[in-house]
């Protein structure tokens, strides 16, 4: 029984083509031996559900039992052969440009996972095969662009804010977009589209045609954070953690915006990682930006921040509220410094190479139950692998909160159990409390019940 | 005494560069006899105002007195000499790249009707050698594409809208650019920003990069509704009604939002041209639309139309409450029936030929004290010629708004006398008295001393 | 009776599509007062009829007796109509599109001068006016590259000239192409098509997409130097001396390669104009060069400037005989040149302002027999008028060897009588007999009968 | 001792920007384990060669032991160092564009072959693996392009023709390019070269500003067949079975011009596969064109096919003698024929996957002297599997004749035997005696000692 209006239709791409091979189109039919067909179809729906107001992986996927996605080839090319597909990504009966060019985005990426993921080339450690691994999905997805000056902006937060929020986040986008900066964001909604349509503004005012509106996903969290349509370039990267390796390695700077698990845990990466001794010297523009209503947000985050990674590592970002025009200042001087910087070094200006990121931060982290409890959360450990910890934490919480996984295991098995030690725990409970009482968590609407509970 | 905030600079021009003359250099000097430099001054100025809150075209000229441009021959070309310019038109110092291609714009238009206004070309009636000079003055400013399908919709309304109209104008525009339609505006502030707005979001999301966004103005209206920043196609035409002419001749179809006297101008224009019994086959799709909240205001309107000019005017447009795909989508259908129309008589896509305009409505009308009472707004006329009239009536309305001459007059002379039958005097009355209270006079914010007397 | 072979279609234009109005449709129609259709289709016919090998205006125009070509508005645009054309032009059927390009030059220009011819301009001298003309023309015709650095080579030199000397034009422009040097010509056969072809190569070599070949001619001498099919851009300028003076104000330095009368009225006019005095400080390469073959003849060129015109005209001009590469190097250095002079005197890159040229060169020169015979050849008048009027000697010469209107004046009149005082009759009287002599009057294969004759 | 002009310079990749990372930078080094740098050099060396009048790659190679070029990573990218490169790459010390272009896309292919040779795919079988490579290689040099119309015109002949024959097939070139055609050759001179000539002069007619010429060169012999400069995408095949697949599957016809060995390879191997019954029913267009004077020469090939092949071997070409526009009219047809093939049986325009090639056309054919002398010559086989025996046979004299490894190999062992039944040897041995006699086995100038012995 399916109540979701849908439609059936074909289409082919349109600008960057795709040429498969026979090999790679069989790949993707649902027949196949080791078909990537039902990853595919799931990244397929997710796409084809934008601007759908739910943020449960789940529920998105089960809404459409009879959707199907079937590769043809023809003369010119591929097509695709669409059945039982989200209305609502059609204008009249056509599908909008921006959808179809990411279905044949996460047809790109899944093919490429695939064949790039065989091979440890040799001569590389782990740490380094991974790296190359990103870069290479990276330059597949012709995201590098290496003629190009440093300008791309990450802007993090939450997939859930509230009105005054959004609005500021599009004013900042509006900002950046002026001064001729490009934005990549997670590609979903709130935190991550607000940039995205400010800067789209900015762009047509300051005439720039080839304005970058870069999202980044992986398979896990598409569903959940269903690419907004202003995205015009969409990676899938295979996993959570490469994905925020390729932000870090391609953002010139990063604004972080108010949000829930999911931004906690991308500050906490970021944070780990620039501690790291080797990265002392390398400038990284972080600013944690919101409207006057999100100060009391953020003076909690910089004050958790202070209690478990110390003043130190508060000295890597910088507050600014209520000030768009501010932040973009900040932000364009300080990828200034970091085109200085690569110039003096040679590094390439389009992947940070000389940004370290240890193994910690790289390897994926499974969010079972066992493997979120036995989380080492105490002090007794380099400050930057207890940041690699509580990422892992935060990771766990926002699969349980809205990844197709995460919520089975759940609704299984009861909350994950985070423990540790109490001057941790306590200033983390509080956290989450608040992004659970401030409406961080999921989507205005919906009731939130807890996904973990704190043990003290 | 100058308040404002200004600053000084020099800018190229960036993109499809000008190419001027030594002596058509000269012509823009302020020095020079019979020189284009005043009203070059008077339309740069107004250009670069975009944003200000303000609608009184003297006000906006005064606060700058001691702004200057200035016109420099380079190797590459021509640059401008900047002093003392509003502010608000640079980020960082930096001039917004639109502000910059209007402002060359402006000198294009300036300088081609000094040429163009000369040679009464021989063997052309007045008449069509006005349509020719409209014709010409679109052809210079590249604003003709033979290649391209019928797509222009004309967006005509208020500059004074509140809150709810203003949003309902950028939905109407999403809508029309999701159907991969292109806006033209009077390129001011309100109903002539919002559907601009909207339709960049929604080509951004068709990836269409070379989306229009003409903006048509001249000299007198300029300074009152400077160009909003979306516009990438600014023409600035020597007359209202020339700019009336290019309107018609070039949209492929026309929307009409709430608004005020000059709504009204607009819509008593078309109407006139539209009865003439020559254009009685060519199909113009002309929609009313407006949210829910601007029911009654439309009801009036029609209500105007049938007593003054009949149901037989009121058959020449459709009204659409709060529907904005439906407005998209009989646009759509509209202007396929003009393709289908043109393809048959083999009539330009790009140029309305067939489009019989009489000379009444092709005659700049001067708005003196003398000129408006001597109308005749009487049913004593042809139905086309009391719309011409009245017409013109609504067209001294907004001089007395926000033209600087007009203002002028009616400080020195009093408000303007409009004389005519009861019939017409009387809903013309109540007409404008609407306009006056749901503030679509001027912009909100400023208390509206009517500048007309109606005599009944 | 007609034998030519043949061939009737309708083109529509590609790229750059014109748009025009009813009125300049209809002055372009056979049966309209005041038409321009003669003009035009003597125009056409001439560009239809690329590669034919003759270079007697009057023969092309009369071999196709039937040619007729119609203009038709449509609704992307205006078409041609083309019936019984020369069937060289077109490829199984298809007109090649260069041709077809040049078809819709023809138009814009001959539409132009219609509308820019009328003016006197107010505040401007006779001299001032011609020279506004040209820039006009030249701007009309998207010509005039205000961005581009200074690139433009134009090359003189014989439409009739043997092998060897061929083969070196096209060596000289592939060496110049290689510099990335764009070519500007009389837009002929010969010196005037082997340059644009090496260049050509060499600029597929270097990857240029949009290198420029740049035919100027007129329409008195197109029939006889039909454009040769490379040429990418073609300009009609109204008459030999606007012609001659685009050349010059476009080009950045001048190559001359050996030709006949018309390189000699060439030589002289640009001599003549460099003599003046204010445009002694002025830089403006130019280069005599052909292969060794071709050094008795820059030989006796050269000793005739010295008895005529003394050696300080020898210093305006360098020859090189036999080496391509060293033209090349001396080209671009002596460019080079001019970029920095024009740098420091604001002058455009795009067209040479500061070049004096005195009215003498800029007055129409028509070569009836009367005028030829009260030539002014003695030295007894300024230095540059003596060039003057050699030019038009020179002149007359051209027209009655290839131009329709020259050829029909000898057969009825017999030869031009040219006099002089003896010290310049003589030289000239030999210089023109090497030109017969040569083979360089008319096209290999006709025999030459002297449309002049020296009078001593 | 080094007597070559060279020179020492560092270049940019200009366009298509090639993305490389550290680890990729670290594989071209010399110093590196595993290398790439011995191939990387010697490709750079060849396509630095163009224009060299030698095609003996061990010379080319010897000429320039101090030539060294190295990889260094920038901010915008990679740069290549170059020291002591041979000098005629470069016009006033700046290297040509196109040479700039080849080294680049030799770094994309050796780096690609590396990474792309590794895995076997599970589930294809070896032919399948062999095919889905040559894909993966034309992909990732983004030579196949999916939306385009079937327009790629495989040139094969002689690298040493004479001045006749080379003027020939740049008027073929020339027809073919004037109805759009583009030119795919093996890279090198002679008939390798005459085609793209032609078509760029065409392609400049017709403004076809993105017109192919594709080359398509295998390691072993790209320094004995350097690129010519109009080559604008250069491809170099991991083998020569590899390149051989690459021509059939991207080509949508072929020319072969009179040639030696080579070519003789080239036609057995096309003859080979087609006689295959699967794809009898697969139109591909295949003519043999020359001028005149080697029509005797065609007769020989002819009658060669038809001892060794037989007559039905024959139906697969048409022999066109001195008919350049017949011949690109017959081939335009054909590729007509071709697209209708592939719309009907829904295959890719941009690469024949339909064609069936069996495994003894792709597994790479080591000459050595004892291969070769293994070689089964006789009419006991298959008809295909003789045409690919032979084709071997032909394969090793090329090598002989211009390969580094198998001119060492000659002067080591000397000729090799080719042995077999006397009713193929005989025509054979004279076959290669006329392409000896004619000059067709080496550059001319030289004298050719045989690599081979006919064993009757």
């Amino acid at each position: 029984m399916q109540k979701s209006k849908t439609l059936s239709t074909s289409v082919s791409p349109k600008g960057s083509l795709e040429v498969l091979s026979h090999h790679e189109v069989q790949l993707l039919k649902a027949s196949s031996e080791h078909s990537l067909y039902p990853i595919f179809r799931q990244c397929a729906l997710a796409i084809l559900n934008t601007g759908s107001d739910s943020d449960n992986a789940k529920d998105i996927l089960e809404a459409y039992p009879n959707f199907d996605i079937e590769i043809v080839q023809e003369d010119r090319g591929v097509r695709l052969q669409l059945h039982n597909a989200p209305a609502d990504a059609f204008v009249d009966g056509e599908m909008i440009d921006s959808t179809r060019e990411m279905l044949f985005s996460a047809l790109r990426d899944i093919l490429f996972n695939q064949t790039a993921s065989l091979p440890q080339r040799s001569g590389l450690s782990d740490s380094e095969n991974i790296t190359h691994n990103v870069f290479e999905f990276l330059r597949n997805a012709r995201a590098l662009r290496p003629g190009a000056n440093p300008d791309l902006v990450v802007c993090w937060g939450g997939h859930s804010i509230n009105k005054v929020e959004y609005k500021y986040t599009k004013e900042v986008g509006h900002e950046l977009g002026l001064r001729e900066l490009n934005i990549c964001t997670g590609c979903g909604p709130g935190a991550m589209k607000g940039p995205m349509k400010g800067a789209t503004i900015a762009h047509a005012k300051q005439r720039i045609r080839n304005g970058r509106y870069l999202g980044i996903s992986e398979p896990g969290i598409i569903a959940a954070e269903a690419p907004n349509p202003i995205v015009n370039e969409l990676v899938i990267m295979p996993d959570i953690e490469k994905r925020l390796e390729a932000f870090v390695r391609m953002g010139h700077g990063i604004i972080i915006f108010p949000g829930g698990a999911g931004t906690a845990e991308e500050l906490l990466y970021l944070l780990g990682i620039l501690l790291h001794p080797d990265n002392k010297e390398l400038p990284f523009p972080l600013i944690l930006t919101g409207p006057k209503s999100a100060e009391p947000y953020f003076k909690q985050l910089h004050e958790f921040v202070n209690i478990t990674l110390g003043y130190e590592a508060q000295q890597l970002y910088k507050i600014i509220v209520n000030d768009p025009a501010q932040v973009a200042r900040e932000m364009r001087q300080g990828i200034e410094d970091v085109r200085r910087f690569r110039v003096e070094r040679s590094d390439a200006f389009h992947f940070n190479w000389l940004l370290e990121i240890s193994p910690d931060f790289q390897q994926p982290f499974e969010p079972s139950h066992e493997n979120v409890r036995s989380l080492n959360l105490s002090k007794d450990q380099p400050i930057h692998l207890l940041a690699a910890n509580l990422r892992r934490a935060f990771s766990a919480i926002v699969a349980g909160n809205v990844k197709e996984a995460g919520i089975k295991a759940i609704q299984e098995h009861g909350p994950y159990e985070i423990m540790g030690d109490a001057e941790i725990m306590e200033p983390l409970d509080e956290l989450l409390q608040a992004f659970v009482s401030q409406g961080r968590m999921k989507l205005p609407g919906s009731h939130y019940e807890p996904c973990y509970r704190i043990i003290r």
